[in-house]
């Protein structure tokens, strides 16, 4: 299985150490917007600039669409859906369906397979929050984030004046979780939910009580939040806040008709966001390679995908070592 | 959606009472061995004579078979795969290969679709370890159970002289659950992982020590494991051990190329086992139906299904509400 990146971040280079723990897979190509002369990356490769892409069409099976999901994947995914199987990780929630609409146009025109939203929110969380909302009908439904890092909150705090650098944590709740487990079936507001805890690199000089106040009060991203802000060193976030570690607890608490309750926990503790993230695009790129070998096409996403697509093991192998 | 049901133990209540919770799917019949005069049943569904269910040949879309894994299941799913579409609940993991191929042979000569295995464990727990093994190809394993009733070693105590009544639970030991979450990659002993606890009525001017020895000595159930046994009064094992509460936890630990550990854990806490897998039966059956429209066959399992089958909601209501 012929492997191609689309962008070199964070994403890209996940999935390309992702590729070396899939023998079933080659990674060929990582196409680029930058110089390719100027990327320095840890595989064999062939970096290829993405003016070129056109060229590789018949020597790629699967390309992993690894840019932003803002800007970048609306209009990436549906433009290489026309010529390749893709797969991409597009997280804007809102959206999906508007992104769904138009990846599946160009792909099925084209005959290929697309996979959007892939990812573990959305994707491996959504997964569980369809089966467990399909085993147990009546019931809640509750998601924690955390604890880790949320990228979007922490540009946020670095766009105030006098900031230097920050990173922002997402922390559940412990005491709202234990009430979700005890079966308390709460009602929470956002507050209740999740604290903000932020890391934040003044300027010299810098008002830190402004930027405080700043960070506490901005709408939408720290006010509905209780929120702690530690101003510390540069030395300090590099040494002690250089992770991007993440990860949640997707949670439904459900009765049956007999009026037992059951409780379904699904949790991720991820080391690496990214790399989770590519390694479960990984995965799902395999899924698309067979598929598109099966002669289906059109835009897909994890709830369209049965599970056995996803190994490496044959259905017989999987049947005998882990049913 | 018309469902019918095979046996009205423990298991085919659970399955009346979701049938209930689901509103696309009506409950027609109830087969049994005993006299249909005698079943007391929680529906309006018609109680029928297993001997008539030909008859129904045509007015049941699947029929859920609800019988006992170790003699019934072998020898009624592939039987009654020639004239129906069926759900099982088969859990004799080691002898899932041979019931598979036997099942498929039938259902596929009769253009039936049959799915084995279908509750918890088998069930959700194969499809988390499947997914977790897809998205972390290299990490470690580790399944939990309990606490909960062992139905299994309940009835090896019972079958002590002596006992007159007996319920068994097995129990995680607390400290290796810690040792896996905190990425130790420990090796267990079964009696590392597990402790059995043990409630027991006896028969009046039974030998107690002698009960309680022939217990922890019971080769595979109970001597592999740290036992401890409590006699107690019949009134009181009525009243504190009625109920048959289970669950578990399906732990993968993994770690991607750049040396990060992530950990993907799932867990059940069920009230009612029967209950629980009874709706997982009822969500597999809406599948089974769905695929036998499309004109699919043959023997299927928790890991050839999509996630979409088993949902009530549209697909694009999935992707809008859900992903």
């Amino acid at each position: 299985m012929k492997i191609g990146i689309l962008g070199y971040g964070n994403l890209g280079r996940g999935v390309e150490f992702a590729v070396r723990q899939n023998p079933d897979m080659e990674l060929v190509a990582i196409f680029t917007r930058r110089k390719p002369e100027e990327l320095k990356i840890n595989s064999d490769a062939q970096v290829v600039s993405l003016s070129e892409i056109e060229n590789w069409k018949d020597k790629i099976d699967v390309l992993i669409i690894c840019s932003g999901s803002a800007n970048d994947l609306p209009v990436q995914t549906p433009k290489y859906a026309e010529i390749f199987n893709v797969v991409d990780s597009f997280d804007n929630h809102a959206k999906i369906p508007t992104h769904f609409e138009n990846v599946d146009k160009s792909a099925k025109a084209n005959g290929k397979v697309a996979m959007i939203s892939v990812g573990w929110d959305p994707g491996m969380f959504s997964l569980n929050r369809v089966y467990a909302n399909a085993v147990l009908p009546e019931g809640k439904d509750y998601t924690f984030w955390g604890k880790g890092i949320s990228q979007g909150h922490s540009d946020a705090i670095r766009r105030i004046a006098g900031v230097k650098d920050a990173k922002q944590y997402t922390i559940p709740v412990e005491s709202a979780l234990q009430a979700v487990r005890n079966c308390e079936n709460p009602t929470f507001t956002a507050r209740e939910m999740h604290t903000r805890e932020c890391f934040v690199v003044a300027e010299d000089g810098a008002d830190k009580a402004r930027i405080e106040n700043e960070i506490k009060n901005m709408p939408n991203y720290f006010e509905p939040y209780n929120t702690t802000v530690h101003f510390i060193s540069e030395q300090e976030l590099k040494e002690k806040h250089g992770g991007i570690p993440h990860g949640g607890f997707v949670i439904r608490v459900g009765n049956t008709a007999g009026d037992k309750n059951h409780i379904i926990e699904y949790s991720l503790k991820l080391e690496s966001n990214p790399e989770f993230t590519s390694s479960v695009l990984v995965a799902y790129a395999r899924a698309v390679y067979r598929l598109a070998k099966e002669g289906e096409c059109g835009c897909k996403t994890v709830f369209d995908i049965a599970p056995k697509y996803l190994s490496q093991k044959s259905n017989e192998e999987l049947r005998k070592s882990m049913l």
